[in-house]
């Protein structure tokens, strides 16, 4: 049995003392961003931890305080990774049942007023200055649906596919945090594909829709023209959060070729609001797809296991169920696991730095939309739906093809056994209506 | 005839009193980097100026001062173009012969000696931090050009491409500053196309190009679900440079379908050390290519001049040529124009933004390869020497199809007549051998 805490934590939490996710916090008592880990139903603000010697029982981070009294987590990430287990194994000490740092926070009622906030008590912003996003393409099953839908199928997958991890660069600047609104986007779609010539028109997104990714933020820089061979590329990962690749299927069906996807993809991309530290995910790796080619050497890892092992799951909520008289009704319209990746984050980043290109702290890497094969475990609209052709029925009567103004996607994933779960908090996002230009 | 400066300016430079172009230097005197302009041979150093009231005679200024003690030219850009027309100006006006300023510098020879540097005793660095980097695909010929080796003659320009600036997001942290060696990228390719399966080989790219281009940075930012009009887009361009889109053309054949270039870009993009502001750009438009397709309202410019018109020109200096005894032979493989681009950047801006992507200050936006229709006028080796098929005869006997190690490619660019030159400087890089992994 997992060690317990002196918090009572719920049973069902994601953020059990297995946890210990980083995040970026502003409170009732500091409008300034901070730096905090979520624990139980609190956030244990670090900021004010560290100002009241929280990490005296922690020597060799004493020159490092610093880094929490910063307004993202890159100082902290940049450290490496010897630093965060050090830290994170130093709070769940802090916080478990007969720890001999009771003194500090336990038995000290003062302090634990105030650095324990209810998590509806506090607001997260992004956890990290992103410098450069890149999304990949690695969950094979949603390649080869996708692949059959905006391509012949007989070449769903490229002949690329099983070689390398195919990626894109995507747009920094629109990676928000949970709860940011959408606004739904506008641009050039073909409104009769079959016309000759094609011409666009203009308009609100009519097929709007969600992508169920992971993403892993980096905490090692490496020098242009300096690539990281894989066995060194797991210790560039900080940790993993949720994310939601909100794409606008219309628009990208008409810009993406030849270059890739681009206004489709970069008005809005959200992120859950704690980053689960490598570490904590070390428990937790599993095999992934089965890759039938045999890779390049610069592309082989040792170890089978270099796939996270997550639940995830996509709920929506329509507007139409968030009434007051029936209150919301949160559907799951998404079962699936990060399992159902071919390529891991340490094979993406060796990939990504081959040829040269310098990764810095704070840079973020999507997994690609994870889909498993049965209808229900799809992380897109586009392949439940085959496309736009097929409605999606929800439990209050009501269907979908793509996302309505007023429909709320969460997004959920965790791993690990009941009172030691392991997860996310929500990736959640609520679609407003187009503005007019 | 245009105004004359009291300091001795050559002829032919690129820096004449019409361009005052900013960046960002180190000097003898301080390794911190800061901002400067360039004039004539000289660089001067804006943080030295301002420590020693430089600024007096802009009294509108001073509120302002600090943005010349800053690392990046970031913090000057976000005051708009108001501020920098009129910085500018004076410091036009504080360089000519016969200003009211003439106390200030021309006749003060303490402060000359400590804010004039000669160019060749500064190191430029990049003029932003830049948050991300896009790149378009605005030049018309070259399209057809590439469209035509990489996919079928018949649809060269895909049907999207007079309705939308194509682009796609690039990677910022590649972006360095002109003379960074460039370590020639290896990378999965396909020896055998024809092959049947199809299985790259790791290997140095063998067919390592250049992309003549020109790149604007932004200097207004617009938020998350709020496009910039066409009206107001130019508003948001601070400046411009040119720039040298290396790409690894064997790597991009095997990677980039569907999801576009990757590896095959990111290894480097190399621009040049001054941004020639908006202001000094103003009386150097010109129409650009001709659209056929009636453009959507959103992308319509009311000005039909709405092209920067300067010369660009390559030059390639081969390692064989470069020897002491013959001294470095450096030939002009592309003399072109930037009329040759089919959409502007206050285009691209607005189509950037339209489905509510936010830009920021320092964001840099690429036009694409700029080619001519002759042989003579490609910006890129691809298309001179038909995907490699026809080699290109150099001066001294020496052919290429791509570029070998110990080439150094260099770019320049200017408008404007002989006295009053406005040019960038050079945009330079050389080949390194690749380095294993
Ligand atoms: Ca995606
Ligand atoms: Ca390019
Ligand atoms: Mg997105
Ligand atoms: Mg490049
Ligand atoms: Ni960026």
């Amino acid at each position: 049995m997992a060690a317990q805490s002196w918090l009572h934590i719920p049973t069902d939490s994601h953020f059990s003392l297995s946890n210990i996710p980083f995040g970026i916090i502003t409170t009732p008592d500091s409008q300034v961003p901070h730096p905090a880990v979520a624990i139980g139903t609190y956030a244990l603000d670090l900021a004010v931890f560290t100002e009241n010697n929280g990490f005296s029982g922690l020597p060799e981070f004493q020159a490092h305080l610093s880094v929490f009294s910063q307004e993202t987590l890159n100082a902290f990430a940049a450290l490496g990774q010897t630093v965060h287990r050090a830290v994170r194994r130093y709070l769940q000490s802090v916080l478990t049942e007969g720890s001999p740092h009771a003194a500090l926070l336990q038995s000290n009622s003062g302090l634990r007023q105030k650095v324990l906030f209810p998590l509806g008590d506090i607001h997260n912003h992004l956890p990290m200055q992103i410098g450069d996003y890149t999304d990949f393409y690695a969950g094979k099953h949603h390649a080869v649906n996708v692949g059959t839908l905006f391509r012949d199928p007989k070449i769903a997958l490229q002949p690329n596919y099983t070689h390398l991890p195919v990626g894109y660069h995507g747009r920094a600047s629109s990676v928000v945090v949970t709860g940011t609104p959408l606004v739904r986007p506008s641009g050039q779609i073909l409104d009769n594909p079959a016309a000759d010539p094609k011409v666009p028109i203009f308009s609100p997104s009519r097929r709007l829709d969600i992508e169920l990714e992971l993403a892993a933020f980096v905490c090692k820089c490496n020098k242009l023209g300096a690539p990281v061979p894989i066995t060194d590329a797991h210790e560039a990962i900080f940790g993993i959060v949720l994310m939601n690749d909100w794409s606008a299927r219309d628009i990208q069906a008409w810009e993406y070729v030849p270059l890739g996807p681009f206004g489709s993809k970069n008005f809005q991309t959200t992120i859950s609001p704690w980053v689960i530290l490598a570490d904590a995910m070390a428990p937790f790796m599993a095999k992934g797809l089965e890759n039938e080619s045999s890779l390049l050497p610069y592309l082989q890892e040792k170890k089978v296991d270099n796939m996270y092992d997550l639940e995830l799951q996509v709920n929506l909520t329509s507007k139409q169920s968030n009434t007051k008289c029936k209150g919301a009704i949160q559907q799951t319209i998404t079962k699936t696991t990060s399992r159902n990746l071919v390529w891991s984050f340490p094979q993406m980043l060796t990939h990504h730095t081959v040829t040269g290109c310098p990764m810095h702290v704070g840079d973020l890497l999507g997994s690609g939309t994870i889909s498993g094969l049965d209808a229900s475990e799809r992380g897109s609209l586009l392949e439940q739906t085959s496309g736009g052709k097929v409605s999606m029925k929800l439990n209050g009567g009501e269907e979908r093809k793509f996302l309505e103004d007023g429909d709320t996607i969460t997004m959920t994933g965790w791993c690990g056994e009941s009172g030691a779960l392991v997860g996310f908090g929500d990736c959640t996002g609520t679609i407003l209506p187009a503005v007019s230009l």
